[in-house]
């Protein structure tokens, strides 16, 4: 495929840029926490409370500012934090803040995952690509760079509320990171930008049957951490988590391009319900 | 491969999905547990039994509701509980009230699996896309979605005792998690849908010459945990284990596309006998 | 490959079953183990020696039961305890036993193994498969059924001292598992059953080279534990260990169908040394 | 691939050297810290503050000497110190003075990376290896050395400040390790040189259109670490770090060749104010 | 190349054996630890000066049987001990022996590596099995056999100083275990003998270009440990490491054959100093 894909590339106009074009929102961090059941329990009721007392407001505080907290299934975890806000700096607080509580002795992460609300423009860019290149504009050259960020401005505020979206107020959560495969026979960075703008349309297609029953946000991680891109879904029955990642399993793209991380499950829990949990018992 | 895959793909009619039927029913979860044999001895007699008694009607509860109890052999745990309930949010239960037991504190997870009862429906699905794209049913229309919701309904219905089973009473259990390949020369998820069928009916054949011997439990996990199916066999014998499992990896289907987790082998024990088991004694 | 070999298979006699007889024998534990040094110096030379009274005679009737006690080389363990047994809940049943000693809060398993011996009988198979064949006995007819139980039934009899034997009385003993690759071009699991046959009588012509120096117990764990099969080898030289595996390593079947685990090196202790181990002193 | 390339070796002057030269600076230690806050928070302020205030020149005066503090984001730990020192004795003198401060009881390493600065030269490789093979000078031949000897001193000389950086002054940190493939199909080490200076070429192309916004330090770690190069990104903008990631990850030596370790992301903090840090502020 | 492989073997001599003569000499532990740094800073100025004056005489005695102490670089250990030795049982006792030291409660092993000293006789092998097929002696007959023996005898005492060496005395320390190929294209173990030491030659050739500057210490542990091999290399100049690893990644035999793992780089230090070491000293 390697010297098909090179010849392809060559039949295009030559210096075509072969990455799309991306929009990025919200910096997103989960964080996988494990309650350390044993030591909690050596604590009186009193001191639970004051610890819980002493967390209430951050958390209640944190949650405004766009964090949720899921019950987790198994081993993984107890609990997952997930958390959106405007950069990394602000993240980065929120860590230090949860740290410092008392309550934090009582809980330790297993894992976490960084990344950025990302919104891939597949079909502009083929379709912007081909505009510029018609007009014969260079790429990188100025005016190409300046016709560039105008695009992706007007795409960052249409999506606006993509970008930096609500956490959707759904029962279960799903969460995995995920890569594409760069084998040495199946090569998706080696892929021609037409051929990936179609297998992303057939994979979007998919996904649209759901779009009832499932909310999806995509967030990018190059560059941020382990995967190249991390996924959440949610929803209100999730059995339907099962039945569209299978569905996509058999999509081209996903078939032969993705390789998957962990997955992990949650049941969404009120921040003010975590002295509920923390007394084994799952709010309603 | 790829490409012939392809041409296969295209001589079938266009739009067949490539996703074969499923039905689901009880959630399950596998929690694998070590005692803390130390911690546990430090104890007084006295307080053992104390705590012993808090457990048993929590134990005796849950197993009625549909949990059983494993000593597992070797190190990857000393016990091995697996939840069989109508739900997440059921099991999430289980785990926590488990949790806040005074027991939990000489028990620790090594590690779990999540995931609901899968019957895979490959030979219905066959007939019934056949029939459907007979009758020129557009695949996705609103008449192919309300056919499917009616097959799967019925057969839902006549297969809900191996949807909701009963743990079968056998004196091992093995449990293992799989996945299909998804390599770069050989792709499961890239098998035409007829080739799929014949091969996973070739492969049922030889699980039927062990029916009297084993009872077999699919759960499928795509979307719930790191592997894609968990399989759990029952027998008295557990030798029956490696002579199925052996014959099973000659199959094409397994030969070229399963792909192994972790063996956890274990032997039942009524919850009523954890006790015993703390003591250092297996009951009989 | 995967095409030649459809090809071979189907000018085989169609329904021969590839999937070697095999007969089984002891259930075989091995359990590594880490002396934790820094909490035995704690205790007083009267506690110590308290503790290795009461393990004494539970050590040597386990012995006496089939057991046996290696010194480990390097940082994977300190002791390997290896058990032969009739079962698995034999197995289960010492585990179990020295758990409870007291002695056993000094020591933490690092990792096991669980397999049964097992004597693959590819010879036997194609004779036998060739002359059921000739005489047109369907496979897994009742027929065909009867035949195999009597064919395993003699030699069972006949290798009844293989099947279960003594631990071999050498200096050293190295133990590692290992599995048959299943890769994308090479498959032992769809390599035809005279090749496999060919392949085996070609290695061990080269272990029987090495039969005066070198005793070796093969257990199968397909089904039992992470790889399918487990290799023990005794010898008064452990240089041997070295010569015979790199002798093999260039054997055709090893070369391109083993997948060697972790090796495990120690010197055998009788379980009355125990005490002189934790006192920094190998038994001579 | 293997005999095309073997084939182009044969057309290339046969004895030239295949390495390409490369000059060396700084050597460099990355550690990975976790802040270990709930002993942290048993202590009282008075001790705190004590502890603080022994470590506060050692801080200062490393930081004066080439270290960095970072404070990182996610689980991979909370805390990242990059240290610029002469050589492996100098840095290998930071550890252990840091290891002997009070306040090292509340920090724990998860990771760390050592490499040196290096700077690779495909470009004056081929260019050098041409003329002196234009001139019939052996390779490794006295002549030979004595050439590339003084190559090597001249172009240490002039990029002294590239070898001996400093550490950029910028709001964010990435830093990843990566190799190149060394697969059976595709094989950095055995493509030849003027392909090999091609592609890093094109690569270098992609990275100068970032040089405004992003500073880079290329490390080597052969024969140091467990990766073959380790990347330092800094940048004011973290969202840089993906783009330029992504961007980089379709040139053909990355979309190919490129394997990368785990990314780590940190915001700088001074020195003096990692006791903040410890009381959960991110310092302005 | 399977099948040209196999042409290539059938040219040869059929019966030639495909493995190289070796031979072996001491026995080799490599032993990483970590210093538990809070620990020992729990104990007074009286009790540290204990500890190292009861761990002192075994110190220097196991120095002069052999062993040498490193500080590591890095968060693999702060310590490696390497200790030569005639045997495995000589080994475990220096293991032994050192565990139960009271300064041992204060390190904790954080991997270590078990092989013998390896030289390997591609060369002589070549000669030798030719002369013995040109006289028509049949391979492992007694004759062969005898002739063996004779030409390794011969060929131990003509080495003896490189089988039973000394630890050159140099500032650096870099240790690497490594694995030779065995992929489903690319397999060490299927290239005829003749190629095999064609490679290793030339591969020896690189490294008689660093005769002067690094000396090489090999080791086997097929069967021993992990990995097959062991490379010990010591300089005065720690770059030295990265240069000669790198001209040898694109060796043929290393490009494509040679699998790495960790590597440990570390700074030679008497036994005698590593009272320093813990007071944060690194000794001169």
């Amino acid at each position: 495929m390697g010297n098909d894909t090179l010849i392809e590339q060559a039949a295009q106009p030559a210096a075509l840029p072969p990455t799309p074009l991306t929009i990025e929102g919200a910096s997103v961090l989960h964080q996988m926490l494990r309650i350390r059941w044993a030591a909690w329990r050596t604590l009186t009721k009193e001191r639970q409370a004051e610890l819980m007392a002493q967390a209430a407001p951050v958390l209640e505080e944190i949650e405004k500012a766009g964090s949720a907290v899921f019950s987790l299934l198994g081993h993984k975890g107890d609990l997952m934090l997930v958390h959106f806000r405007p950069d990394f700096v602000q993240l980065n607080r929120v860590e230090l803040r949860l740290a410092t509580l008392g309550l934090w002795d009582y809980l330790e992460t297993t894992t976490s995952y960084l990344s950025v609300v990302e919104l891939g423009l597949y079909d502009s860019t083929v379709k912007e690509w081909s505009r510029l290149a018609a007009q014969g504009v260079q790429p990188h050259s100025e005016e190409w760079n300046r016709e560039v960020a105008a695009i992706l401005s007007r795409q960052r505020e249409a999506m606006a509320s993509r970008l930096y979206p609500e956490i959707p107020d759904r029962k279960y959560i799903c969460f995995y990171p995920m890569d594409r495969r760069r084998g040495e026979a199946k090569n998706w960075y080696q892929v021609p930008m037409n051929e990936r703008q179609r297998l992303m349309r057939e994979h979007g297609m998919v996904g649209r049957r759901y779009a009832d029953d499932v909310k999806q946000i995509i967030t990018g991680s190059i560059g941020f951490d382990d995967w190249e891109w991390g996924v959440d879904l949610f929803a209100n029955d999730a059995l339907v988590f099962k039945k569209l990642i299978y569905d996509m399993r058999f999509d081209e793209v996903s078939a032969v391009y993705a390789l998957f991380g962990s997955f992990y499950v949650g049941v969404r829990v009120p921040a003010a319900g975590l002295g509920d949990l923390l007394a084994g018992r799952l709010p309603a």
